[in-house]
């Protein structure tokens, strides 16, 4: 097992860094830092099916992960998720090779997990000592899990009125929890200062370079899914987008690596009406986005006004000729239901905001209904029984 | 993809049932019937290698598997799950080599995945017109969202105290759900008059060839992930015992095939001490299992006072020298946290009472602690919040 991890590199400026040491956003500009591998040597060395072949998870990526000593990986089985043929709903919607990527299957229930196994992993290899996270909901359920499997002390931030779910899978992992009377903006002050006082690393969306190491995986599994192609469009709820910009970042992989080829899905922003700050930057044209006033949905994947990498998010939209729109709480849950009761995938709102938006996309003309189309759902409804 | 599928045969009184009929228990003796295989040209066909390299889910083992045409799986991507090195609650416990296989990796959250998708598959494939189920918890679950995606109708009977996750996860799924003012044993009984009412094949545990089918296959997993050889010990809650004898039958299987030898594992059976029926037969020498009285715990899927396949049960613990024990749902509660915080599994009570039990198993001396011990958490702690 080896990792071709050669340096980190600031999506804004540019600037590089040493891959060796712990860094969260770059030093230079304060943007994010995505892991860069040297691609050139691992095409030579690593093919499709010899990572087909390896044991099912994440890991079997390895050359394109961020962790040197597989001793290292702090796992609990994550990825390898299903990418489900949808024929029942698809036929419903016209929409001939209709799939869903069942995040669900993961670890903790969302593909929260992902991001988490890799971070978690990371840091463990650099030798960190503690991990903190302001999160309103499933990243924090994460980070708690894959912490205490580590051995490491977790700090969790979370507003007062995050999901039970989420509070409760964080106290019996053992992770220092502290409810914060505000949003998660709020939540993240007070992460911040505290990870500074006692030296622990901020493992904040996109603030730190690894999460969308492992988030990234979504897409070579669906373009492996596919057999090495690409699909028409990908729906995705974005909230601080690790996983739409994980992917798009994925596909600049595989193409170095000669994996695949081909133009690349239009890649589809689903945000709820009540936090879309994405769509509104979208529609207007802007590079980056405001702050959302007042946010407010069931979805709290989806309540983050204020994305970090809200610039990544866009550029990826707009490159790849897809859009971003937002879809109301109630359009969410007729939606979990029409899932589940056609598919019997019980998604999160979330994921059933993409569906949402897919009906709104194929009445739009914006998605050809012949071509592979994905439904991203990125966790479970089990954890929203409360607001379900 | 070729099913090796050849008969079914009574576990009790040994009769012969063709398996392209639809059939529930042995016509002749009212027992449990099982799936039987042409395992001598099977394994001229197939070998481990093979199955590893087959795309995951339960099904790469199609040749010990009931469904002949693909086309009539129903699949959420059921099974490879799994098989967590426990060495943080390893070292605690004094065993060298302790492992979580952990189920909750399933779609709906519990092992009753890997069940329901073997059952409706085939149910599917012999032109079955509809499913019902008497079931106090996550069997219902699972059962409503394979029939959703079968596009067959579900009828689930549950107990009014079940937990609101299954009941919430019947209904998102479109199954006809009725809730009644008794126990699983009185929801039985409305439940095979209404299979007979509108000619629906009742699926409940053990009461159809099935479900046991898609059970095993966790046995062939286990024992796939240790290089092909048996565990010294599997530790499982039982409430029905499907998993139970069902990792039996394929460690028959397998060893039919040629692929494993040796002694095999000893199998320990847990239970709660509110519901112990198993463990009360055990103690006093008994082939069968008198029903609990009043039977009370946390754990749902540990809540079945009168397991129909009682002597099967209690034939698996005694043949390979383990034993039946019961637990306090205090134990349980607390080894929830102690799984948790150590290793990151957020166990369901049931999953937790195998942690619980293998405490008094090695105090007892009853457990090698040099062997690979295997824990059996059936399930997400996630679907037991209001519980916990």
């Amino acid at each position: 097992m080896r990792s071709y991890l050669s340096h980190l590199e600031c999506t804004a400026c540019g600037r590089v860094c040493s891959a060796e040491q712990v860094h969260t956003v770059c030093p230079a500009c304060g943007r994010v830092l995505y892991a860069r591998y040297d691609l050139e040597r691992a095409r030579n060395a690593v093919d499709p099916k010899m990572v087909a072949g390896r044991p099912r998870s994440m890991w079997r990526w390895w050359e394109v992960l961020p962790v040197r000593d597989p001793r290292n990986i702090v796992s609990l089985g994550e990825g390898d998720t299903p990418l489900l043929p949808a024929p029942r709903l698809g036929q419903r919607l016209g929409c001939a090779r209709l799939y869903i990527k069942d995040e669900s299957l993961n670890p903790t229930g969302t593909f929260k997990a992902r991001g988490q196994a890799a971070a978690v992993s990371r840091a463990k290899e650099l030798g960190v000592k503690g991990l903190v996270i302001p999160s309103a909901g499933n990243a924090a359920g994460a980070m708690a899990a894959y912490a205490a499997r580590a051995g490491l002390p977790a700090y969790v931030f979370m507003p007062q009125d995050a999901p039970e779910a989420n509070k409760k899978e964080c106290a019996v992992a053992g992770a220092h929890l502290e409810l914060v009377a505000g949003h998660i903006g709020d939540a993240g002050r007070l992460s911040r200062v505290r990870a500074q006082e006692l030296g622990l690393l901020d493992v904040s969306t996109l603030r730190e370079p690894y999460r969308v190491e492992g988030k990234k995986i979504m897409g070579y599994e669906i373009v492996e899914g596919l057999g090495w192609r690409y699909p028409g469009a990908i729906v995705y709820p974005t909230g601080g987008g690790t996983g739409l910009v994980g992917m798009w970042k994925a596909f600049d992989e595989m193409e170095a690596l000669g994996w695949v080829e081909g133009p690349r899905p239009k890649m589809f922003c689903v945000q709820a009406e009540g936090c879309a700050p994405i769509v509104r930057a979208f529609q207007e044209g802007k590079e980056r986005a405001e702050p959302f006033p007042h946010p407010q949905t069931i979805a709290s994947g989806l309540r983050v006004p204020a994305p970090f990498a809200d610039y990544l998010i866009l550029q990826v939209v707009r490159a790849s000729g897809g859009s971003a729109l937002a879809v109301s709480d109630r359009e969410m849950v007729e939606c979990v239901r029409e899932m589940a009761s056609l598919e019997g995938v019980f998604a999160c709102p979330e994921g059933a905001a993409t569906l949402a938006g897919l009906k709104r996309l194929l009445a739009e003309g914006r998605i050809n209904p012949d071509e592979p189309i994905i439904l991203l759902n990125t966790g479970s409804g089990l954890k929203y029984l409360d607001v379900l």
